[in-house]
C-alpha cells in the first residue's frame, strides 16, 4: 500500500503555509536581539513608521497596551511576545513589521533603532544556579536566580543501600548537546482576523492545532470558537513545530491592527536561531553491578538547560516527567534520579525532537553507561545486555520509578539484530584487524561494533499522568459515512509527512472491511476535525489510531442495528465477516456496509431509537503509554589518523507492536535513523560565552545526507500492545531514539585500543583525533 | 436577539459565490437555444475555439463522448446537460465555451453557429396529451405523448357520493400562472477539480449542498468523498436554488477539461428564462355544501405543467404528493383529487418556491372554492369558514387523503385575525361605501375584504412518505464542545437568509443554558457538517431544529456523567438547572456546563466507557410532518376607472407552534406577505404560442415594492407541535402560501356588484379591468 498523499507531494501540489496567499494580505518581519543577555533602553520606531510600503511597526509597549506582551507557554512558563524590559536570548523577538511586501518589512527591520545596554550572559546551565550567576528571569516573582524546577523519580535510599552492597560501581559523566530539528520547512503563518465577525482563522504549521487554538484563545482573548487553526501540508515537524513561537502572535496582532491579512514566514537562520531547542542535558549516572555483570541500581544526576523561556512542550504534570524510563529495557533493584531545570540565555529548549520529553536523553545516557560497565569490566557489550534485559514474562512490567511498560520480549529482538548483523563473525574480523594494527600496520581504519537496546516510552498517555494546560492527552475521531458507503474520517492529530492520509484509512478501511480508497481523511483544521492533541511523542498511533479503530468499530456496530431492521432478524443473529453482516447460519443473507449505508439514509423504516445514519464520534483517552522498543547495531570504520568516521552498516530490529503500513514504518526508520548518525556525528548547535549562537546556517549545523548514511538493514518482531484497540505501539521516534547510542557506541568500541572509553557528541573528526590523542576535552561546546 | 449574521450582511461583507476568486481561473458562459422546439442540425464551435482567450468549448457531443450529455434530475427524470438532438424549451443550454475572462467567454458563445430545424411547440399544458400534440421527449422510451404522470388522493367513491347527495355544488376552473422565485442572487458556481487528488471542490448556491453532491456524484462519476459542496452566502432561495442546473455540470466539466477553476455565473436574464419555475397548475375544483354552507365534499382535477424536463426538487414519492393538503383546514365528508402532469416547451418547472410541492396551489385552490361557495350561498366568508375549519377537539386530525395534521385551533386563530382587522366594522364601511357607489357616486375606489385560512404540511417529512433518489428526508447535527465551553455546532441545512446562525445558536444556548454567542453554527459545506438534505419546504426548524435540540440534550446528558465523576455522586442524583447540574437537594454543590467541559478534556478520571468529551452528533428523522396554520385578512381597494388594486391593510395570524426568535418569524413573514401581494396583482412569466418567454427581465416580470405593500398587522397564536422536541413547526413559506388568495378573494369581493366571481392571478389593472367589462378572459396568459 503506497502512501496516499504522495500523489500531491510528488507532483509538487502539496499546499504549505508559504502557499496561502490570500487578497490584501500583508507580510510580516521580526526584529531579534543582537544579544543573548541586554537590557533595552529605548526603541525608535519612526523611521520604519514613515517607510512608504509599512502598515505597522509593532513594539512590546504596544502589545503592553493591548495586554499582549506575554504568552503563557505549553509548560506553565509566560514567555515574551515582544521583549519589553529585556532580551534574554540572542534572536529574541524585538520588533514586529507589517508591510506590504516582505522585502519592504525586512527593509524596514533596519529603519528600527535599539538602543540596548548588554548584560552578562549566562550560557553553561552548570553555572546558571551559582550564586552570582545573572539572573535571567527578574520578571519572574519569587525566582531570585535562574532554577525552574527539581524533579526526581526512583527510591533514593534503596539506590544508595544497593550502591553501598555493590561489587563494582562505575560513573560516567555524558552530555547530550544541544541540538535542532532542523526541519525542511521553517515555521510560519498566515493570520486572518475578520473584524465583522470577530473570527480569526489562522493558517500555521503547527503539528498540534488544537493545542494553538486554545493558546491563542488564552493569549489574544477571543474566544475558543472564534478560532480557526488550518494546518495545512507540513515540511517536516518533529517537535520543532509543537511551540507557540512569538512570530505567531504578532502575526495575529498585525492583522488585528491592520485589518488585513499578514504572512509571517521564518528563514532559515531565524528558524535555526531562535525556535525550540532539544537536549543540553548535562547528565551525571553511575551504575552499581555485580562483577559478572549483573546491573544491581542506577543513579543519575542531570542538570537541565530550558534557554531563556521554559516555553515549549512539556506535556507532563512534572517536568523531565519521561526521564522516567532511564533505567532503560533492563533489570535491577533499584533507580533514582535527579533533574535540576535551569534557564540560561539561549533560546527555549526542550522541544519533543524525536523522541520528546526526555527519553532520547535517558535512552542514551542508559546505553552509554551499559557500554562503560562492559568497557570496565571487559565483557562482551552484547553478552552484558542479553544478561540484563527485561525477560519476556516480566511483562507487564513495573519499573523502579512507578510506570508499568506494557509488553515485550527483548531478547528476542537482540538476537535478531545479531543474527542480522553476523554478530560474532564482525567480532572475529574485528579482532582480526586489530591484530594487525597491533602489529604494526596503521595503514587502514578500525572498526567498531556499536549495540544500542532502547524502550520508548509514547503515547503521551493517561490522563492521570499529564497534561497540556490543564487539558488531558486525548484525541478525538469522527467517521462520516456517506449514503453510498463513501466515508471520511476526522481526527485530531496532524500529520508532518508521517503518511496518515493513508495509515487512518488503512485502519478503517480493515475495520468495516472496505476499499482503502473509499476513506478519506481530514486532520489539521480545528473546525474540521474534533478536539485532540496533535502529533508529537510518537503519539498519533498510539492515541489517535487506537481512536480510529474504536470509532469504525462504533460504525460497524451501528450498522449492525440498521441490517437487522434491513434483514429482518434480531442483532443477536447477525455475524459479522469483512465488510459485511450476515445472518447466523445462513451466509446467503447479509447486507455490505455500503448497502446498510444507503438503507441507513434512504426511507427504510427503523426501530425507535435507532437513528438514520452510521457517523460516530469518539475520544480516546489512553489507559496507559505504549513501550515500543528496538535493538540496534551500528558497525563504523574509524581512521585514527583523521579522526574521520563512516558508519559501514547498520542493522535495526524495531518492535512497534502490529505494524498498519509496513512500508511507512520503515521510512519513519530510516529517517530516524539517519537523524541518529547525524546527531552522533555531526549536529551541534553552540554557542561562545557571551551566548552567541554560532551555527544558525546549514554551512555550521551540518545534516546527514545519503552520503553519511549506509543502506540500513532492517529487522522487526512484533509483540502487540495488550490495551491498544489493534495492537500497535507508534515508531515515529524510535529510530531516532535508539540510534545515537548505537554509533557513539560503535565509536566507542573501535577506539577501545586507545583507552578511550567515552567522548561526547556529536564525534566529529576533531572530537575523534583529539579523544584519541588523549588530551581533555571539553564536554559542553567542544567543537571549535 | 438580533441576527447574528446581520454584522457581516449590513457591512457588505457577505460571501456570496460570486466571490469566490482563485488563482487561475477561468471563466464559462452558457449558449442557450433562441427556440422552444427545435432539432439540432449541425454545432459548428470552430471559430469560437481559434478564439485567442478561449481555453475550451464544449457541446452535447462532447458530454456525450464523457457519458455526461444527461444528469439524472431529484425528481426521477433525467434532464439534457447541453442538448444534442434537439433543444426542448427556449434558453435551454446548448454549449458552454470557457475563457480566460467572462468577457470573452461571452463574445465567444456569438461565434457558434447552430443550425436549428424548428419544430411547432407545446405551450398550453392543457393540449399537451392531445394525440397530435408534438412529441417532446422523444428521448425517452415507451414514452410517445407527454405524459409524465397520474397521481390521485382521497377516496373517489365516496367523494362522488357525496357529491350526489349534495344540496348545493359549485365548480371554479382556477389557474396558478407560472410564476419565478426570482432570488436577489442568480444561480452560480466555481468548479474546481484537481486531478492529483482527484477531489472536486464545488462552491455553489444551492439550497441542498449534500444532496448537490450526491447528484454530482451520479453526474461526473466521481466518488462521493472526493466531492466538497461549499455553499456559502447565499442571497434568497425559495427554490429556485434546490435544483442542479446544467451550468453546474458544465463548470464541473469545464475545470475537468481545462485542469484549472471555472466559474459560472448567470445573468438575471438567464436565471428568469431557464431556471426553475413553480406553480403553472390548471386546476378545476368543485365544492359539494349543505344550503347553509356546511361542506360535503370536495373534488379537484388539475393539469400541471411541468416543463420540458421534470427536472426540479419534488421529494415525494409520488409527484405532487403535496397535494394532499388539498382538503384545506376545513372538515368534510370526502374528498378527491387527481393530478395529471405533463411535459410542455417551458423550462423545467416544479421549483419548491415557497410553499413547497403543490401546498401553495392547494391552498391557493380551497380558497377560492370557499369563497366562490360563499358568494354562491350570498354567505359572509367569514362565516363560512368558521362554520367548516377543523376544531380543536378533532386534532391529531386524519385527513381525508390519508395524512395527520398535527395540532391546532384553528377558530382561535381565525377570530384573532378578525378581532386585529375589526372585521364587523370594516363590512359596515363597505356596506356604507356601496351604497353611496350604488346611488350613483363613482368617484372613489371600492373596498374588498378578503380573507384566507391555510394549513401547511412542512418538514418534508417522515422517511416512510418520501425521498430524494432514494435518500430519507432526514437532517443531522453535530455539536462540538470545546474545553473552555464554547460550541460548534454543524447542520445539514444551509441558510438563504433564513437566519440559521441566530436561530440554532438560540436553540442549543436554551437547551445548554449558555451565552448564545457561546455557540457557532457551521452550514452549507459538506465537508464539515453532517448529511442532510437541506434548506427548503419550511423544513429547518421541524428536522434539523429539531436535530439541534436532540443533540444539545445528549451533550447535556454526556455532561451529566462527566458531572457525576467530578462530584463524586451517583448521576441518579443530579438535577438539571439553566446551565449546569447540581446535587439534588444542596443547590451549592453543582457544576456549570463550562466547567464540565474543562473537566472533560482534563486529566480528570473518568469513569469506564465515559469518554472526555462533551461531543455528540445525531440525525433527526421526523416521525410526521408539522402543520403550521394561519388566518389572514387582506383590505384592499379597487379603482373600477381603471383595474388598478391598492392592498390597504393586510391582518396575518400564524401560528407555527412555537417561535425560537420572533423577529426572525416575523421577518419571514412580511417577506411572505410580500411574496403573495406580488403573485395576487403583478408577477408572471408569460410565453406566446411559439414557446418564446415573454418576461425574463425585471422590466416584465414585476415584483413588489415597499410602495405595493402596506404596513402588516401580525398577530400569533402558540399551538405546539406535539412530536417536535421543541414543539415549534416551521414558517419560511407560511406567508407565501396563504396570502394570494387572501389577496384574490378581496379583489373579487370588491368587484361582486359587477358580478364578478372569479378572475386568474395576476390580478393586473388590465386583468381587473377586463373582468369588470364582462369580456371572456384567457386564464392562461391574459396579460398583453
Amino acid at each position: 500500500m503506497h502512501r496516499k498523499e504522495d500523489a500531491r507531494f510528488v507532483r509538487g501540489r502539496g499546499t504549505y503555509v508559504d502557499d496561502v496567499n490570500l487578497p490584501g494580505m500583508l507580510y510580516g518581519a521580526v526584529l531579534r536581539s543582537p544579544y543573548a543577555h541586554a537590557r533595552i533602553v529605548s526603541i525608535d520606531t519612526s523611521a520604519a513608521q514613515a517607510h512608504p510600503r509599512v502598515k505597522a511597526v509593532i513594539t512590546g509597549q504596544v502589545l503592553e497596551s493591548l495586554k499582549l506582551a506575554w504568552m503563557p507557554t505549553l509548560s506553565y512558563d509566560t514567555q515574551a511576545v515582544l521583549a519589553t524590559d529585556k532580551v534574554r536570548f540572542q534572536g529574541q523577538e524585538v520588533a514586529f513589521v507589517v508591510a506590504e511586501d516582505k522585502y519592504s518589512a525586512r527593509d524596514a527591520l533596519e529603519l528600527i533603532d535599539v538602543e540596548y545596554e548588554p548584560l552578562p550572559a549566562v550560557v553553561d546551565a552548570r553555572k546558571a544556579l551559582d550564586p552570582e550567576a545573572p539572573v535571567i528571569r527578574d520578571d519572574k516573582e519569587g525566582k531570585a536566580n535562574n532554577h525552574i524546577f527539581d524533579w526526581s523519580a526512583g527510591d533514593e535510599a534503596a539506590t544508595d543501600a544497593a550502591f553501598a552492597r555493590a561489587e563494582v560501581v562505575v560513573a560516567q559523566d555524558v552530555l547530550y548537546p544541544r541540538v535542532h530539528p532542523a526541519p525542511l520547512e521553517t515555521c510560519g503563518a498566515v493570520a486572518d482576523f475578520d473584524k465583522v465577525t470577530g473570527k480569526l482563522t489562522m493558517w500555521c504549521n503547527t503539528q498540534a492545532p488544537h493545542a494553538h487554538r486554545t493558546v491563542y484563545a488564552l493569549v489574544a482573548g477571543l474566544p475558543e470558537h472564534k478560532i480557526r487553526v488550518i494546518s495545512p501540508d507540513i515540511g517536516g515537524g518533529f517537535g520543532n513545530k509543537v511551540p507557540i513561537y512569538p512570530g505567531y502572535v504578532c502575526a495575529i496582532v498585525g492583522s488585528i491592527v491592520t485589518g488585513k491579512p499578514v504572512k509571517w514566514m521564518e528563514d532559515r537562520s531565524e528558524n535555526l536561531m531562535s525556535t525550540g531547542f532539544a537536549r543540553d542535558y548535562h547528565m551525571h549516572g553511575e551504575v552499581a553491578a555485580d562483577r559478572d555483570g549483573k546491573i544491581r541500581a542506577l543513579r543519575v544526576k542531570v542538570i537541565a538547560d530550558h534557554g531563556a523561556f521554559n516555553g515549549t512542550a512539556q506535556p507532563t504534570k512534572f517536568p523531565a516527567g519521561f526521564f522516567h524510563v532511564f533505567t532503560g529495557s533492563y533489570d535491577m533493584e533499584a533507580a533514582h534520579c535527579a533533574v535540576t531545570g535551569v534557564y540560561t540565555n539561549k533560546a527555549p529548549g526542550g522541544v519533543a525532537y524525536a523522541c520528546s520529553f526526555r527519553i532520547t536523553e535517558a535512552a542514551y545516557l542508559v546505553e552509554r553507561l551499559i557500554d562503560v560497565l562492559a568497557y570496565e569490566l571487559k565483557m562482551d557489550p552484547a553478552q552484558l545486555r542479553m544478561k540484563n534485559l527485561l525477560k519476556p514474562e516480566q511483562f507487564p512490567y513495573p519499573s523502579p520509578t512507578g510506570w508499568e511498560y506494557d509488553s515485550g520480549d527483548y531478547p528476542k529482538a537482540l538476537r535478531l539484530a545479531m543474527d542480522i548483523a553476523g554478530y560474532e563473525e564482525l567480532r572475529k574480523q574485528q579482532a582480526a584487524e586489530l591484530q594487525n594494527w597491533l602489529a604494526g600496520d596503521h595503514t587502514g581504519t578500525l572498526t567498531g561494533i556499536g549495540i544500542s537496546f532502547f524502550t520508548e516510552a509514547v503515547g503521551a498517555g493517561p490522563r492521570k499522568h499529564m497534561d497540556i494546560l490543564g487539558l488531558g492527552m486525548a484525541d478525538g475521531a469522527e467517521l462520516r459515512v456517506h449514503p453510498t458507503g463513501k466515508g471520511v474520517l476526522r481526527i485530531s492529530v496532524q500529520s508532518q509527512g508521517q503518511g496518515h492520509e493513508t495509515t487512518y484509512a488503512q485502519i478503517v478501511a480493515e475495520e468495516l472491511g472496505i476499499p482503502v480508497d473509499d476513506i478519506e481523511v481530514v486532520h489539521g483544521d480545528t473546525d474540521q476535525t474534533p478536539f485532540g492533541l496533535g502529533t508529537y511523542g510518537s503519539r498519533s498511533t498510539p492515541v489517535s489510531g487506537a481512536a480510529t479503530a474504536v470509532v469504525a468499530r462504533k460504525v460497524r456496530e451501528r450498522a449492525k442495528l440498521v441490517a437487522s431492521a434491513m434483514l429482518e432478524v434480531d442483532e443477536g443473529d447477525l455475524e459479522w465477516e469483512k465488510g459485511r453482516w450476515y445472518v447466523r447460519g445462513d451466509r446467503e443473507q447479509g447486507k455490505t456496509i455500503q448497502e446498510i449505508a444507503m438503507a441507513a439514509h434512504s426511507s427504510l423504516e427503523l426501530p425507535d431509537g435507532v437513528e438514520g445514519h452510521l457517523d460516530a464520534t469518539t475520544v480516546y483517552n489512553p489507559p496507559n503509554l505504549t513501550f515500543p522498543f528496538g535493538a540496534y547495531i551500528c558497525v563504523v570504520d574509524v581512521d585514527p589518523g583523521t579522526g574521520q568516521v563512516k558508519v559501514r552498516r547498520f542493522v535495526a530490529v524495531d518492535d512497534c507492536g502490529v505494524r498498519i503500513n509496513p512500508t511507512i514504518v520503515e521510512g519513519q526508520v530510516h529517517g530516524g535513523l539517519a537523524d541518529g548518525v547525524g546527531m552522533a556525528l555531526m549536529q551541534l548547535i553552540a554557542f561562545d560565552e557571551d551566548g552567541n549562537c554560532l551555527g544558525a546556517s546549514f554551512m555550521d549545523y551540518l545534516l546527514p545526507t545519503s552520503v553519511e548514511c549506509p543502506s540500513w538493514e532492517l529487522g522487526e518482531t512484533v509483540t502487540p500492545s495488550p490495551h491498544h484497540p489493534i495492537g500497535a505501539k507508534g515508531v515515529g521516534e524510535s529510530a531516532t531514539v535508539g540510534s545515537p547510542a548505537a554509533v557513539v557506541n560503535a565509536v566507542m568500541d573501535a577506539l577501545k585500543p586507545f583507552g578511550v572509553r567515552h567522548a561526547d557528541m556529536p564525534l566529529t573528526p576533531a572530537q575523534v583525533w583529539r579523544a584519541i590523542q588523549g588530551r581533555p576535552l571539553r564536554t559542553d561546546l567542544a567543537i571549535q
